[in-house]
């Protein structure tokens, strides 16, 4: 470690890919001192102690956060009240507690419900993942290059949202601070939307009759495949994303589904120069994507 | 070249990403014995000369189809009646025509209707792409692993079905062969929809509040971006595509409403028992593609 660490010990509660992905990349940078799995899957315990991820791991949560100086809340959404209360009694009365959710004013709402009231919560969302899951598929290059959004309610220590920040800028990440309320409308659509989108639309394709299925696979090539990329994401997760961002997703469906009900209608009277102009004007926004080398 | 060329000289109409692509292909392959080139856009023909594209390039298609042995059509399908009546006086009696389209049951109606009566036509569609255009974009492999779909009307001489799959072998692709209203339907749901609500999902994000629209591109990663790379795909040829597949196309989208409703239905009510299945179930899909080398 060739300077003074961000944090001494680091719990981070949830090994899965993004979990194990951190654990593997500050260790990789030499930004923590002390590295803590908590995870109460033993088949997630045997692969971290297998892999070497972490320099202690424990299925008891309270035991994980005990003298830790940073936690990292890396469970599914749903699971947070719950690993919430059950830390709360341990946690040092200096933590600093972050989290790693998609959706963020559920998470907030959630958390101080149980936490200390003074605990520095900062909530955080990396914009990083691949559709795999499990502490195996982590790797410490994933938040390279990309964003991690944090979400601090106001009022909330800077020092403590300043040390997250240089966690994620020390991985690599750019780092940009906005309203919880603001990230989850911003995410319903960058997000959330084009999953709930990919897992309709493959779904679709399962209730095909069987002869079309089968051809469905062979020939997804042609653009479907994409979605199937998409739609092989963690159920689990997914689920509680769309529950804990339920308007802001509801908002956008509306607004999605008034402009296939457009598209449709031009298909239908066979209006295309109207369907040229939509389809030119999509193009556009790929531009945009790769300038902001998001691509 | 090392055995007898299928063809002794191949017109190539249209020189996009897939006719260029094929000319590479079969160029590389020692396929054929001369490849003409013929397409009417004169920056087009100019990257045909100067990448050596072609043995001949000329903007005059019946020039370009003369003597060939057999005649691709790569054109954006509204062209192909009017490129159809403009070689039907100079095709070669026992030329095989093809074509790259990808709908089948339009471009076989308006086809016939000015080729030859007798024309040996060999429908086909390779289910290769990207979201590049022009003839600066294709490359020799792109074909390689691919399907290609022929969909020869009964009675067509197995002559020419099998040359023309010959063909596609020799790029490397794999060839099936199947009625073309059946095509259609297979690929409305595996191509046409997936691109009909990338470029949806795009457009109802071009639509935000400006402020929004800038952070939609910022945290593309997060599974926009897939939807916009689909949506950077040319606006006419997909123009085309939802104007000639059209009923498929409305059939499908109405079966995805159908299933849009059942998901918006399950976040409103919180369920999220539903959302779990329907999530699960979806993911098997990706392992089928994994597994037919589709990924």
């Amino acid at each position: 470690m060739s300077e003074k660490p961000l944090f001494h010990r680091v719990a981070i509660l949830g090994f899965g890919l993004i979990g194990s992905s951190l654990a593997r990349a500050v260790r990789a940078k030499g930004l923590v001192g002390e590295i803590v799995a908590g995870d109460r899957d033993p088949a997630a315990l045997e692969t971290i102690r297998k892999l070497g991820l972490a320099d202690h791991a424990t299925a008891d949560l309270a035991e994980a956060v005990r003298d830790a100086d940073l936690v990292v809340i890396a469970v599914p959404v749903a699971a947070y009240a719950e690993v919430g209360a059950t830390i709360a009694p341990a946690l040092a009365p200096d933590a600093v507690v972050t989290d790693v959710g998609s959706v963020k004013s559920a998470v907030i709402a959630s958390l101080r419900k149980v936490l200390p009231p003074n605990t520095r919560l900062v909530p955080g969302h990396p914009i990083a993942g691949t559709e795999k899951s499990g502490p195996e598929s982590g790797f410490p290059e994933l938040f390279q290059g990309r964003w991690c959004i944090l979400t601090p309610e106001e009022g909330t220590d800077p020092a403590a949202v300043g040390a997250v920040a240089a966690l994620w800028r020390g991985v690599g990440s750019d780092v940009a601070e906005m309203d919880a309320g603001h990230h989850d409308r911003v995410l319903a659509i960058t997000s959330h939307l084009p999953h709930l989108i990919a897992y309709t639309i493959v779904g679709t394709a399962v209730d095909l009759e069987d002869s079309l299925q089968a051809e469905v696979i062979k020939y997804s090539a042609s653009g479907f495949r994409d979605f199937t990329r998409i739609a092989a994401s963690d159920p689990t997760m997914w689920r509680d994303i769309f529950l804990n961002n339920r308007e802001a997703v509801l908002d956008m469906l509306q607004r999605l589904n008034e402009d296939i009900s457009v598209l449709q209608r031009a298909i239908r009277r066979q209006d295309g120069e109207m369907l040229h102009t939509w389809f030119t004007r999509a193009r556009r926004i790929r531009r945009g994507v790769i300038d902001a080398k998001q691509a």
